[in-house]
């Protein structure tokens, strides 16, 4: 359930359960201050003091959902609408702070299986009321904001079963709305990890992983979820598509990738069959030293490119490894690199990458630099709410580009972002996904909120998604696309694409109740 | 230059061209002679006396091409027609051998570049002319044969040029035409290779192997032509698709599988970015010998899951064991495995790898078995050939499934195959393609050829689908679609997603002029 339960939910003006909650470092903290114009600021409006609008949503509509569902499982609740309502971007939290919402859907459905998803959608599809998919409502990108007002929510966390594990073909059959911890869990008692911790981890939902070509700290190792999946089932309003039935396969174009990332404008995703992969029995993770990020990437890409890969590999440029040496209070300077490394056996590989490391210039740094990365590796989402309490703006986005291309990449965004924000901002970058052809660009942004964050945001954000888009570069390597990065995303396929696009929803949601105003531009 | 030179293209009525002719063993001969009973068939007729229908495209659209292209590059010639009228199936090559001609292009058009295909899909589009783009020619699933009599040929072969190659991040944009020998020789150049090598590899094209999402011999290591591509250019008459730009993407739906495996059904691929590797110093061919193929199977899931993970991994059955073993002279029993090695420093892989398969119950057969399978590696159709010269009926099909469904499958088929071909059949069947998940089944059937070999082979084909199909495993790994798998693959994707194919070709092709009757059903 993640109805009213605050632990097990992203939070309400925060990411995640109270109890969760960091503090920020005071040597972070005097950073900050030295760097920035911060004001704290009044406390966040409690979730009880929020005005939510009505549902509107007529007795004939809620009859047919009542009894196609239960009607227990068709939620007009104020505070459960509430929680719905939004992604997890700054915007959407700061929103959520002053009390405001958007908009709110007009109830929550929180259907028991796929035959019953195929049931809302076609009631929807009948009485043209939108619908929005919600796993664990960890979007940044405003992918669970429609265009339309009048929307209601498909909460899928009962669908939260591991359907089948085949241990021989090591395949696991899992549900939408089964939640990352949980999933692990389960496979765990078979033995089996499918090796997937994301940053949204604690929360995120299988299907949202589908939906959003969600991408793991572990990816150099075990890969993209888009990598791991075989199968997917999805609910359309013309009916269900199963697609993917092989391990690989040359009968005609490969529709689970119309499916994968296709952020809930297409079709629901009921449950996804994915590879999984022997617990390892090992792990290790250890820190490295680089005099810059050039030299960083150029250890990072030989690595990637010629083996042995580890598990996960992350290089941080010079002002995340400064900041974070702050806030772990050192100052190393350079440019901080973990390697993680998880198997059955790992140490030859960890020698054998030690090596490689060390011929471009790596001095080691240690486990100790390596645990603390494990340590930490879900607080950044949680630091935000405290820089969100202290009066800092902290917001992030990142991209993909070839190896060639990416000490440009780097350099041009940050220049973006820095001439935008003229007050004064930090930009912190790292390197978090690695390719045999290139790499992901993951920024961070703190500065100071100014009189309106959001707009100040807004036009920081467009700055830096246009100078992506002018090197060449993808406009989201994970977080997807959602409402915040529509217009970059029609730029990036083009006109002949988004036609195509707008024919393949027209085909399979002819009212067009999916998620509206997502994804398709 | 794919015309007239015939040592460079595949032949008439014939694999290859006659130089690289193949002779049976005596001793295979021999065997096929006790279990089948062969007629020699009469000598193929000619090229030169086959009557090939007139061209009967009016002045107006020949004139419209030839602005378009050249006068040079339309061309109409008989023999040229001929040439481009089917794939390489064996029904296709005994069509040829009678003299006969499923129907023939009404010219075959040499474009020089992207934007010339860009310009003949507009001309045939306001003509109502089909069009059937034609890279290799060795299509073997009916892929070169559309239902419309009216058409033409896009011969792609002077899209034949490497457009750039980026040395650091390993990625090179080829032209369509590009036949995989010619991209072997220019990336050996520059000290790089695809690793993509198919049996189809002496006569195939990078377009074609995108278009049929083709996998290679060295797949285990090099993984199959969809894992290696980054980005293509497609000519649609709606206008031009570039799918892809960053080495991963979670922006929206990853539209370059929408073109993998379109067998010119959705557009025209003109160049195809690929991940390139460097040219491996070394390179290791080993032979193993299991006793039954339930046991050489364990050995190789192993290999695939837990690695180290050989580049080239096949499997033979007992029946293909011992067929290879008559051809070899030998009787080794068992089931023949084919291990190779491709890298920097293969020799730690080839010794981890070899404990793996000796405690798997694996007999090491060493390198002369491997070097053996390396030199014939090209050979199968051109014995396709030589069978087919003394009377005896030879054909292929694939499949995919998940490890724990491989063996079912396998015997499945098997069965189907052999109950359909009453009159004796001697059915051979190799694993070739290894996943995690899973691996290929790819089956070879020499059967006598009965009064009407194509009508026995359309039965016994339908049957091995059917149980392919019963068993849930996808009707092709390799060869595609085409016309023939056309009622299996609609199957296989289910109603929604037939519409859903249909709704995407309407939009890109609104006159339906790409290869109708492939792949869409």
């Amino acid at each position: 359930m993640n109805i009213g339960g605050e632990a097990s939910t992203v939070g309400w003006a925060r990411w995640g359960a109270t109890t969760n909650a960091r503090t920020l470092p005071d040597a972070a903290a005097a950073l900050l201050a030295q760097v920035l114009e911060l004001t704290p600021p009044p406390p966040a409006v409690p979730l009880t003091e929020v005005t939510v609008p009505g549902c509107e949503l007529d007795d004939a509509v809620l009859g047919a959902l009542r009894q196609a569902l239960g009607a227990g499982q068709v939620i007009t609740a104020d505070d459960v609408r509430a929680r719905h309502a939004s992604g997890m971007s700054t915007p959407d939290l700061l929103r959520q702070r002053h009390g405001q919402l958007r908009s709110a859907p007009q109830a929550v459905l929180r259907p028991a299986d796929h035959a019953e998803v195929v049931s809302i959608l076609d009631i929807c599809s009948r009485f043209g009321v939108a619908v929005v998919p919600f796993g664990g409502g960890t979007s940044v990108v405003g992918g669970l904001t429609p265009s339309a007002a009048r929307h209601v929510t498909i909460d899928l966390s009962r669908l939260d079963q591991v359907v089948a594990i085949d241990p021989v073909s090591r395949t696991a059959t899992l549900q939408a709305g089964l939640r990352a911890p949980r999933a692990a869990e389960l496979l765990a008692e078979q033995g089996f990890t499918l090796g997937h911790v994301p940053q949204s981890y604690e929360y995120a939902t299988i299907g949202g992983f589908a939906a959003t070509r969600s991408s793991g700290q572990a990816s150099a190792g075990y890969g993209r979820f888009d990598d791991m999946v075989l199968a997917l089932t999805v609910a359309t309003p013309r009916g269900t598509v199963r697609a993917g039935r092989s391990p690989a396969s040359a009968a005609g174009p490969d529709l689970r990738h119309l499916f994968l990332g296709s952020e809930g404008a297409l079709g629901v995703i009921t449950d996804v069959t994915v590879r999984i992969r022997p617990l390892p029995a090992r792990s290790h993770y250890e820190g490295w030293r680089f005099a810059s990020f050039a030299d960083g990437l150029r250890a990072v890409r030989r690595l990637a490119q010629d083996g042995p890969r580890p598990t996960v590999l992350r290089l941080s440029d010079e002002v995340e490894t400064m900041i974070g040496a702050t806030r772990a209070g050192r100052s190393d300077g350079g440019c901080q690199l973990i390697a993680g490394y998880e198997g059955a056996d790992v140490e030859p590989t960890v020698e054998a990458a030690a090596a490689v490391l060390a011929a471009h210039g790596g001095v080691p740094l240690g486990e100790e630099a390596g645990r603390q990365w494990a340590r930490h590796r879900f607080d950044a989402p949680y630091l935000r709410d405290a820089l969100l309490d202290v009066g800092a703006f902290a917001e992030t986005l990142e991209t993909a580009a070839f190896w060639s291309a990416l000490p440009e990449v780097h350099e041009r965004v940050r220049q973006a972002i820095i001439e935008a924000l003229p007050d004064g901002a930090l930009v912190l970058a790292h390197v978090s996904h690695v390719y045999e052809t290139g790499a992901s660009l993951y920024f961070t942004v703190i500065c100071s909120p100014g009189p309106d964050p959001a707009e100040r945001w807004r036009t920081a954000k467009a700055a830096a998604s246009d100078a992506i888009a002018a090197a060449g570069a993808t406009i989201s390597h994970h977080h997807g696309v959602g409402a915040d990065h529509r217009a970059w995303y029609a730029a990036e396929i083009g006109d002949v694409a988004v036609d195509l696009l707008r024919a393949v929803k027209h085909q399979l949601d002819p009212a067009g109740i999916l998620n509206p105003g997502i994804l398709v531009p």
